[in-house]
């Protein structure tokens, strides 16, 4: 409920000398996502849009895909032993008819990790539950400059209001492919911080986000990859390096993956026909 | 085993320049650790010390204390559809008599989480499970000088392998009250890192780390300071910002926590008694 930062006491040390003052960090509570009343997961979030963060969740895990499926998500009262609202419990209702996952322990163990029982597993998985093709019409698939990319960290960083006060949090950020800022969010975990644009998205409905650019402030891992393809978003970008599953996954489902985005420099590890190029980029090597 | 880094092709663009060339990339793949048989959590890890990463995993979740109540850890054959081993199961035998935790559903969301249903619940979890005070003897607690602590990160860097080649990992480093290093891991997941020499410690008899310092690359959030309080080390110091719940169960167990530490700055967030500081440390402010 907007309590993004907390004030704690701090002792600074500079140059060997010592001070005692308040200090700004960022907030990090549980979260606990129920689906019709029974526990599926627990994340460690910054609190703040927990309902959008919920339906994210349940996107990236191919539970939900439009807001006419979502019947509502509440607080849940009195869910710890002393029946007080936390404000770290929510419950999932979907809309009459939308199929609830069997949640077994396995299951459960899939989906608070995010991938499979092995990479190859994982990858068949997301590849059979993905709801859209990552380009609404495959004959003109999204394309961006280069240059518009390039101009992403800047526009990220100005946006980021809670990183210049605690240093402690992760950015997202979705951007249309000319460069326009749709929406930014910020949390102590980087997969909630994709979670919550994702669930807002649903919430408006505006899922599947197929002409729009993903940018994450860290690296880019196999989950966040998974996530932008659950979302039906065909490019993530990422100011740091993806992970060899990352780059995997967006060869196998096609997304176009950018990292190291830093100046008008980027590395483009998979889904390279969306960037307009010049002729010679798939022939030169050197 | 061993596959801690892969190599993919990747297009680089530097002002307006394109060229292909391979790139090595950190490996992210997934690691299922089971106890008794039974699927317990899922990891994406980098792949090696695995059987560390396991066993100090169930060092953090309360389970395992000394090397000698663990009977064995094996990779699982078989464990996929194509009957392949893939090196990405392991199974974890405890010695007799060892009790094996009750793995339901709910305790499975709070394992793979590292967090109870709520801040306040997990704090009582943490100190409840914890098999040792964090000082082998509280009337003379570990001491350390600023100037030591302000030494670690360039030991840190200068220890880091793999993160020069891919930019990609998480590093953490156990050192002596003297800043000896005693062990450094990398992992695409900062708490694998942490799991692995805590593992480490624990089949080489060495726990509880009554006498040593962790370090970590990047942020301290809550599950990093709760596997420093179970594995008894008490010092946690952090390249970047901790969070609001990692100061507040450090304030609860003891533990000394240390964020921002670059150069010779660092901000003290908890536990500063065991700091050699000033007399006037704990009295002036501004």
């Amino acid at each position: 409920m907007g309590r993004v930062t907390e004030r704690r006491r701090v002792i600074r040390i500079r140059d060997g000398a010592v001070s005692t003052r308040p200090d700004t960090l960022v907030a990090e509570e549980p979260l606990e996502i129920r689906l019709g009343g029974k526990p599926l997961a627990i994340t460690m979030r910054t609190p703040g849009d927990d309902f959008a963060l919920a339906a994210g969740f349940l996107v990236s895990e191919g539970v939900l895909a439009s807001a006419d499926e979502l019947a509502n998500i509440v607080y849940c009262a009195g869910a710890t032993a002393d029946e007080e609202n936390t404000y770290n419990v929510v419950d999932v209702r979907l809309a009459d008819g939308v199929p609830v996952p069997d949640i077994t322990l396995e299951r459960n163990v899939y989906t608070t990790s995010s991938c499979g029982l092995c990479g190859k597993a994982s990858l068949d998985a997301v590849r059979t539950t993905a709801r859209w093709a990552l380009d609404s019409s495959p004959a003109t698939p999204v394309r961006i400059e280069p240059a518009t990319l390039a101009a992403l960290p800047d526009r990220l960083r100005a946006a980021q209001r809670v990183f210049e006060r605690t240093g402690g949090l992760h950015a997202a950020a979705l951007f249309t492919t000319d460069g326009e800022l749709l929406d930014i969010r910020e949390d102590v975990g980087r997969h909630n911080a994709v979670d919550k644009i994702v669930g807002r998205a649903l919430q408006q409905g505006r899922l599947p986000l197929s002409s729009s650019v993903l940018m994450v402030s860290g690296r880019a891992s196999f989950e966040l990859a998974q996530k932008a393809v659950m979302a039906g978003i065909p490019v993530l970008a990422a100011v740091s390096a993806p992970s060899s599953l990352a780059v995997d996954l967006a060869a196998e489902t096609g997304l176009t993956l950018v990292g190291f985005l830093r100046g008008s420099s980027m590395n483009v590890y998979a889904g390279e026909h969306r960037l307009a190029l010049p002729a010679e980029a798939s022939t030169r090597t050197d």
